[in-house]
């Protein structure tokens, strides 16, 4: 067995303050760091450490790539935003490790968490993910539309908060105006939504909203929306609003 | 408006390793630190930090206490363990804002997120919530029996791999296999399941067995529950197995 090591690192939603330590010292010591663009330009090069930027939507290649580095001997890194374990690129390497060569399995590959964006997210606006909830990704790019509908309605039924990740891409731009319409069919209007839009950046803007308000525009490929329970709540204070889910529910 | 805050933060899961800077320059600028006792005990003492332990099951009149301090013009940190907005602290802070004086809503009052029990467990294991997932729980504390097994229900119908929190405790031993058996009869005795106890602390156990192998005294108060959806799958190596639920998904 190789020598080399792979670790699958979140670097959370964006600020450095929210990177582990244990992340931080596996990018020390790293020889390759692997992952999509934008992900690898939050890592400082260094001498030593080689840089492997990659477009999106190959993550299967750039796992494998990983995978044949990690057999050579090197220590690598493969960078996701967030958590690597949601929605990320954790699953992928696995994907290639399943389908790669029988001794790729006995490589040491570890999974380093990080804050993902929908944690990040409801800390921002108070706890609205403070009791049972779902995490949905909308992107249909990899399961059918009638799954995620068939998702949305089962979670209403639920009565679970629920977190969406990318819920709005150029390829698919009407798809996010129907989960609205199907939320509303089950939640009614009154139901807050908020729509967090680049965490933890510059730019992050937060807007809560009743859900009979929401519209299809207000989230963009940076945003995180979370709808509440129907036990969520508002607080109104002098700036904005905190969102927040009880801790105890009855039968709705 | 005083100039006290207030954080409530998330220590992550016991690895030192797994809190965040942020968590970290807090505590170190604090001049209280409040929550349940051996989440205090992982604080440092030092000159001028005031350390607040409490017992269990005292949420609301602990996060009170903290809305006072602050309103006294002192920095306070509330801590929990793992994500605080994650069946933790924060939700019940928010509760005693709601519920307390006016002016207590214009407290600076910020939520720092960490990493919650069930990212650090399904990290140590793979990614078996690297698809759509619910997290519920298993507390009837504060909610009825028939809410919980309905959500169960509507979490296997909707194919959600499942994250529980408490799964087991003295006052309701009964509970979890009432559970067990839920799931069973919904999902069959094949759907793999991770107990995943103490994770990132020196006592930390992994365990993946069938669901129709699992049995209710494989977790205790301390143990982070998984159970996958239909597509979670098992890598076998030499030394256990990887758990990974793909990052595509048919109607099932």
């Amino acid at each position: 067995m190789s020598s080399g090591w792979l670790c699958i690192a979140g670097l959370g939603p964006g600020d450095e303050a929210l990177i582990t330590p244990e992340v931080s010292a596996a990018l020390a010591s790293a020889s390759d760091v692997i992952g999509y663009l934008p992900y690898v330009a939050r890592v400082a090069p260094r001498a030593g450490l080689t840089l492997h930027p990659s477009d999106n939507r190959v993550e299967l290649d750039r796992a494998a790539h990983a995978l044949a580095l990690t057999a050579q001997g090197r220590r690598v890194v493969v960078v996701s935003s967030g958590d690597p374990g949601v929605f990320a690129m954790a699953s992928a390497v696995f994907e290639a490790v399943e389908a790669g060569p029988t001794r790729w399995r006995d490589l040491d590959i570890r999974v380093l968490p990080g804050i993902t964006a929908m944690l990040a997210a409801s800390a921002r606006a108070g706890a609205p993910l403070g009791h049972d909830f779902c995490a949905i990704n909308l992107s249909d790019n990899l399961k059918p539309w009638a799954l995620i509908e068939k998702r949305l309605r089962l979670a209403a039924e639920a009565d679970f908060a629920m977190a969406f990740y990318n819920p709005r891409s150029k390829a698919r731009p009407e798809g996010f105006a129907r989960v609205l319409a199907v939320l509303r069919a089950a939640c009614g209007d009154a139901r807050p939504v908020l729509f967090a839009r680049a965490v933890a950046t510059p730019e992050e803007h937060l807007q809560i909203v009743p859900l009979g308000q929401a519209r299809a525009d207000m989230a963009d490929m940076r945003t995180m929306v979370i709808v509440g329970s129907s036990q969520t709540r508002t607080i109104a204070r002098s700036d904005g609003a905190f969102l927040y889910t009880p801790r105890s529910a009855a039968l709705s």
